[in-house]
């Protein structure tokens, strides 16, 4: 497969955005990362996007074609991916591979999600139906449950506390205020963050990510075409994809995910690269928990440290590796399909110096991990910035 | 891109199949699959998943790490994609640009839907959601109600009347008596299909394909592997998607699918073939003025006359050019996701000299037309057989 690289990127405000449809979402991002990468919208080869439910969300399905439709490029191909909350990694991963193939020379990737139509308890219903409907949904466990159970596990193994899941809320809002896309752009306090409402025990409000609307979009060309561009890039240096088991029940260990484990591990083996050689990671923090248990399982700590050392600050701007500092989807946001996109958009920004107030000083090598479901899906993607 | 050939072909029995999942239809269509193949269901890469709305029809969204799971393939790749009808046609799509790009040696392409749990007023809904939701489902507008204002429009400009469309009906329901998976195994007579109740006017219950449950899955490996395989193989010659509005306003002819014209010549052009090299053809019927529509605009006639040519007898199984033998989706039924996989399931039957009673003597080069919407997505392939 050639190299393939990234030239342009776009992403709108996250939050609740009112009486907009994802389709109008999607074109505001594609159009800023089109113009970013100074290329004729006609030269896109193909689109992929990444939607976890606009059949439920807004009433409508095949929503690929109204992408190039509203962008003015009425036959250009496009395709819906959906993996849960790894759909948009996925958009971005198809994108890579569809240029790497050589079949295409210019794809644009998009994701997005308009959730806030819905009341609370319809998303969270909706989103329940991305663990294993037969067994888990049906017996009434819903993803604050699911990371609820994962998080008691990984306390009772390895005495991750309150303290260390909040210390991971505060870091994610302390960067979000940063960001001016984020949904909430607010510091809160340890002790804020630990006296919360419960939301499912042992995870009250600031555990948990919020419900969102928002779009990201990213260009991708060969590598070759890419570093010969004036302007910001990005080369992709690897990807990774990983399935597990759809029901937590059929899994040996709850305070992880393979998944996480196997992508990260692939991800690094095809770049030539460990932990050690990246700078800045986004990582899918859907409940504070799963940060901590991501940066285990790619193995910037030992298994069961991830509580410690974010509480230590390692994670933070200033610590050993960076982690989220986007935002995060805790205080960025989380319009399902958009997460991953959003990611490698963080990633491209900071690789090429322009994530401004929230700029880590050399960061050359970026690393995502985008989750779906109960970590069921599971995407990495490795960038170097070249600037 | 490297060459990519199928090496194996699943297929479930079409019709209301009762209390089973689309996750179970796809594992019984893809254990045949590889069993066909002969390959160890490790040596297993990735997977594309075609499934239009296993949210509404199942509640059950993140499907595609179900298929590895109940495969007992636990971490495999696994991705759906969706749009509308055309999902199972994009899902072999991408894995023939997964295994092309070299990334991958060996991608399962599976296609699925489970309908039947739905009432049929529900499922009419959920398939009007893949036109466009703000303009035209808002408006009451349905598929039947779009694909009659088509064949009203071909009566009006080409004077294609009811006993054409009727039949393509009989053609098709006179192939699927050949197809022991087919949902209808039973002919049906010209006054038969042209006396039935009206659904949509000017198409009546013969001119619509029906509701269906069912699967179909594929096995692609890089044509070199493929080419030295002990077993029934075709090449992929070429592929080519096309897009276009969702809205039926915003297009100026509406008596065929800008989509089909240049999906069809671009897979021509790719494969360096013309309409004359075709020996076979499955075209997407979901209504009976579908397969007159497609017919013209992939050349196999001129505009206006693929009715004509359909009553005249050129593609039944004696005529110029065989057009769904497998009894289309008219006859064999349509459970949405399996459809584009289907189409080529009997493609690579017919060419591998497998389709028993449906066998079309010396068939060598085929072709499929999936469409999805209102002709929104259109995916065609060109499949060689090699024996």
């Amino acid at each position: 497969m050639r190299e393939v690289g990234i030239i342009g990127v776009g992403h709108t405000k996250f939050g609740n955005l009112g009486r907009v449809t994802s389709r109008e979402l999607i074109t505001s991002a594609a159009i800023e990362a089109i113009e970013m990468a100074n290329i004729n919208k006609n030269d896109i080869d193909t689109i992929y996007a990444g939607l976890l439910s606009p059949d439920i969300f807004e009433h409508q399905m095949h929503s690929s074609p109204g992408i190039p439709d509203y962008l003015g490029l009425k036959n250009t191909p496009s395709t819906r991916v959906e993996a849960a909350c790894a759909s948009g990694g996925l958009a971005s991963m198809n994108a890579i591979i569809a240029v790497g193939s050589g079949m295409y020379d210019v794809a644009l990737s998009v994701g997005a999600e308009k959730m806030t139509n819905l009341p609370t308890s319809h998303v969270t219903e909706a989103l329940a139906m991305c663990a294993d409907d037969i067994y888990e949904v049906a017996s009434g466990l819903t993803f604050p449950g699911a990371f609820a159970m994962m998080a008691r596990r990984h306390e009772f193994e390895f005495g991750t506390n309150s303290e260390m899941r909040a210390a991971v809320a505060v870091k994610n809002h302390k960067n979000g205020v940063n960001n001016n896309l984020a949904q909430f752009q607010k510091e809160i306090t340890m002790e804020k963050a630990m006296n919360s409402i419960m939301i499912a025990d042992p995870l009250n409000l600031y555990d948990c990510s919020p419900i969102t609307d928002g779009a990201a979009a990213l260009v991708f060309v060969p590598w070759e075409i890419a570093k010969k561009h004036d302007g910001p890039k990005v080369k992709v240096r690897s990807f990774a994809q990983a399935s597990d088991t759809m029901s937590l029940h059929d899994r040996s260990d709850l305070t992880g995910f393979a998944t996480t484990k196997i992508a990260a591990k692939k991800a690094f083996e095809r770049a030539k690269l460990t932990p050690s050689d990246i700078d800045i990671l986004e990582v899918h923090d859907c409940f504070t928990i799963a940060e901590i248990m991501a940066i285990e399982d790619m193995g910037f700590c030992k298994k069961g440290e991830g509580g410690k050392i974010t509480l230590d600050g390692d994670t933070s701007r200033d610590g050993l590796i960076p982690v989220n500092m986007s935002g995060g989807l805790k205080s960025k946001g989380h319009p399902i399909g958009a997460t991953g996109q959003s990611q490698l958009v963080e990633l491209f920004k900071q690789l090429n110096g322009l994530a401004e107030k929230r700029q880590i000083k050399d960061a050359n090598m970026g690393m995502s991990q985008n989750l779906g479901g109960s970590g069921s899906t599971i995407v990495c993607h490795i960038l170097e910035g070249i600037n």
